[in-house]
């Protein structure tokens, strides 16, 4: 019998929280690293994080907890990062733990802005990671449904069929469904995508568009992210699947994305660097933004929905000009 | 110089109401036929429809009302017909006047009951009118938004393109932007689809599934109209357009929806017969739901969510249960 492989979560914020719970459902011990001090002995005496999705409740006898980065990683398997993709480049300045062998599921939904890569890009380039061992988890799936149990979906990809298995199986519950893909690169970058569309359709909410205006441009932004990933990474896939669409709908009709949130305030009239500081965070989106615009394979692709975001965001422009012109392009 | 067309509306409802609002930025005179003749008394003297979409103001001058559609039928070249389909039969009683010539545009998103039939297919069918001379109106569009003059786009389909381009000229203002298509069969299903996707959604909602499950359902929906249509009608369309993913969107995700509201009511418990008589009216997603499962030539596609709502509608099913299996069917 092969032996179980053991599982680290890296991160303590709600999306880290809600995969240690579902991880609980299927594994006798799971090691959570996070940061804080506090929060770990808050969940060791009180059997719940204190920050994020505190209505959960952990049997604490089952986690391994520690605020030392090397410990979960020499301890697992399996390697699970959740942090927000702004905190991943301090992290990983911690490691000195060797990474070889391990497998590395990327959920963060982000990329990194000190290299303008996604997750997986990164630990490939920077960590000589074989891309055999490199994953993806993602959604259509906020972390507040997860607390709740409320019945999800989930798509787990790598190349690596037999590992993106192990990790659907120990993710699956009665209230998480998983499906596995080989589209390692297209699930993050839509993962990644969807944050921008998201502000996209905030900024569009605060200048005063409605409903009718919204589905148009959910419409027009799944088509853009076809056409963006296939000339970042062009194999077959049907982008209306959960993990690209899906996403992106989850994402983009939630009230409560900090993307949508962001780019609400920036049409209601708030500067960039003010509607952050009133957040008190960075909307993954943003970042996103710029690598997007940036990337030199999808150069050339129509992507006027990222082109307007990325004018608003960076060149200082203005909304409800950039929104005036961009509805024209739509249809 | 061509002599221009002449446009009549068929309906007092408020999708008719907007679509001659529409009209009347392009017309100076729109022929507006309804049944009350307590609402075109009251819009002769007041300026606005009574009952829907009262905060339309109309320039009264520019409006040939009548309570008589032979008459409106006699005046015009364009015929647009926006009643709700279960009165399009009894409506169409009364004609003596003949449609020979007439060009007649669909808006109503729905199935005849009596015959199983879109109205596309019913005129040409019931009435001889040659395909060339009909064609289809739709959203995504809460005719709402449109008395509101929130931007909005219409999709004006016909086979015969210089009929769609003077329906959509005539559509189009600084407000409502359209775009022509040659698909009068798929767009049309597809805004008759949707209403059962919305009924689905409500279902959902009513049973405690969240956000996440939303996405999914979503999703799949739009892949299980994309099988449907095709079996209907094959030719190459991007189902991911305004008019189909689009339509699917506003409707799915607006809780103002009728047909969401009544799945709802069915997931909270209600008897068919007890939501329909709370609503005071019948919701078209109820009859889209008979026929799209009973149609010939749509019988081996792979359709678990119409399959799950016509069950539930016509076979008494427990939605609880119907849903249970239909999760294990998405991904």
């Amino acid at each position: 019998m092969k032996k179980k492989p053991k599982f680290a979560v890296i991160g303590g914020g709600s999306w880290a929280t809600a995969i240690v719970k579902m991880l609980s459902e299927n594994l006798e011990e799971i090691c959570w690293y996070m940061r804080s001090v506090y929060a770990v002995e808050h969940i060791k005496r009180q059997e719940h994080n204190p920050n994020y999705l505190s209505s959960v409740e952990f049997d604490v006898s089952q986690l391994k907890l520690t605020t030392d980065i090397n410990e979960a990683v020499n301890y697992a398997d399996y390697l699970i990062f959740a942090v927000p993709s702004a905190f991943m480049s301090s992290e990983l300045e911690k490691l000195t733990a060797s990474l070889e062998d391990k497998v590395i599921f990327s959920a963060i939904k982000g990329i990194i802005p000190e290299t303008g890569r996604i997750v997986g890009e990164h630990f490939n380039e920077a960590y000589n990671i074989p891309l055999e061992n490199i994953g993806v988890i993602t959604g259509p799936c906020h972390a507040e449904e997860v607390a709740l149990e409320r019945l999800s979906y989930l798509t787990i990809a790598c190349d690596d069929e037999e590992k993106a298995k192990i990790v659907a199986e120990n993710l699956s519950s009665e209230y998480i469904k998983c499906k596995t893909s080989d589209d390692i690169i297209g699930t993050e970058y839509a993962a990644v995508l969807k944050n921008i569309y998201a502000v996209a359709a905030g900024i569009a909410h605060g200048l005063g568009y409605g409903d009718n205006f919204q589905s148009v441009l959910m419409s027009n932004a799944i088509r853009e992210m076809k056409r963006f990933i296939k000339h970042v990474h062009k194999m077959k896939r049907n982008i209306n699947d959960s993990a690209y669409l899906g996403d992106l709908l989850v994402t983009g009709y939630s009230i409560f994305s900090r993307n949508r949130m962001f780019g609400n305030m920036i049409g209601k009239g708030y500067t960039v660097k003010s509607a952050q500081m009133e957040m008190n965070m960075v909307a993954e989106g943003y970042y996103a933004a710029k690598t997007a615009y940036e990337i030199e394979a999808v150069k050339k692709a129509k992507k006027p929905i990222i082109d307007a975001v990325h004018s608003i965001l960076y060149d200082n422009k203005n909304p409800k000009k950039v929104f005036k012109k961009l509805a024209e392009k739509l249809d």
